[in-house]
């Protein structure tokens, strides 16, 4: 089953490359602010003349295409319900979802995965680079358990920044943490509420999409 | 593979039936602050004369058992890490994990599933009844997005109400969600950090002991 995924995903790859599309494959557990992070990601972008399109995951529930078309941008969603209420997406389901988008027109890709913290980490889907969110609601400890998803992704963001204050969250102690299953990976505090916190991210985009 | 589980899960029940033990499948998003809520439940309980054993889902690390035991009830932790890095517990892994748990001397038993809205909801592990946490960070359409959990369980928690104050959450909506896929769910806000609202929920463990 993964073997089969891995080919079309390479499939996949091959077909972003020839159209000169970046691939960005976002993840993190449901509610840790994936979609107000990307709407507020491709307004940036946008400024900056980047072209974006976005496929969204969700089992079910069209409400994250609606809430990323209001940035006008193509935004295309995948409901897995269709496939048994699949826990992820997959190579194949990008591909299908390929059909809304004319990548000949954009420079990025942005794939928001399935709300799960284990299963999307699993399945390579064509993208050139991943990203986590974890939510500073979530607690410390998260990259210790979900080891997987925070080794395979590029960067994190830390999200939601302005509910320190009303936490009993280390920052220090998540960074570690983080640094612990994947040393030196980067690691951005912010939040998609205020928009604090957006500049590494966004220079990190550009300096991929460059590439 | 789901009908071999549904097999041993049948077992587990009629081992739980014999015992004269109740067992509870807890199970939410990653760090919705199921730990949190389970050690002030058992201390409640504790009170009450429950006599109670809980037996912990992560992939890795030994964190929520260590958590649990200073509550001084039997704890055990089921690291799936050695099951391929599994998003779900199983029937097996919980039949196997209750060789360190004597179940005559026990009336509840509170299994803490691995952090995932989606995947454990779908795996029968011969609880007697299925509890959903939703934290109040998550956003108020996790219900549509995760229709599985939220029909499958009994009850569902909505915890860190202690941070209502400071996000743009709304709980009649949420409800109203919850009550979309699931009609006449109870659904019991609370906070475990401050303890605030178990009354409902401990009330309810009670009576489903009691039958």
């Amino acid at each position: 089953m993964l073997d089969a995924n891995e080919q079309m995903a390479e499939t996949n790859r091959r077909l972003f490359a020839d159209q000169n599309v970046f691939v960005l494959n976002v993840m993190s557990s449901p509610g840790s602010g994936k979609t107000t992070t990307l709407v507020k990601t491709i307004e940036r972008l946008q400024t900056l003349g980047i072209q974006c399109a976005v496929i969204v995951g969700d089992i079910c529930t069209r409400n994250d295409a609606v809430r990323l078309a209001a940035t006008d941008v193509p935004a295309v969603q995948i409901n897995t319900d269709q496939f048994g209420g699949d826990c992820h997406l997959t190579a194949q389901g990008i591909l299908k979802a390929l059909d809304g988008i004319d990548l000949s027109i954009i420079d990025l890709l942005i794939v928001e995965n399935v709300g799960n913290l284990v299963c999307p980490a699993e399945f390579d889907i064509g993208e050139n680079a991943r990203a986590v969110i974890l939510s500073v609601t979530e607690g410390e400890d998260k990259p210790l358990k979900y080891p997987l998803m925070f080794r395979q992704c590029h960067v994190a963001l830390l999200n939601k920044t302005d509910l320190l204050p009303y936490l009993d969250f280390d920052a220090t102690t998540a960074v570690a943490n983080i640094h612990e299953v994947h040393p030196d990976m980067p690691v951005w505090p912010m939040s998609a509420k205020t928009g604090d916190g957006f500049e590494p991210w966004i220079e990190w985009i550009q300096a991929m999409i460059r590439q």
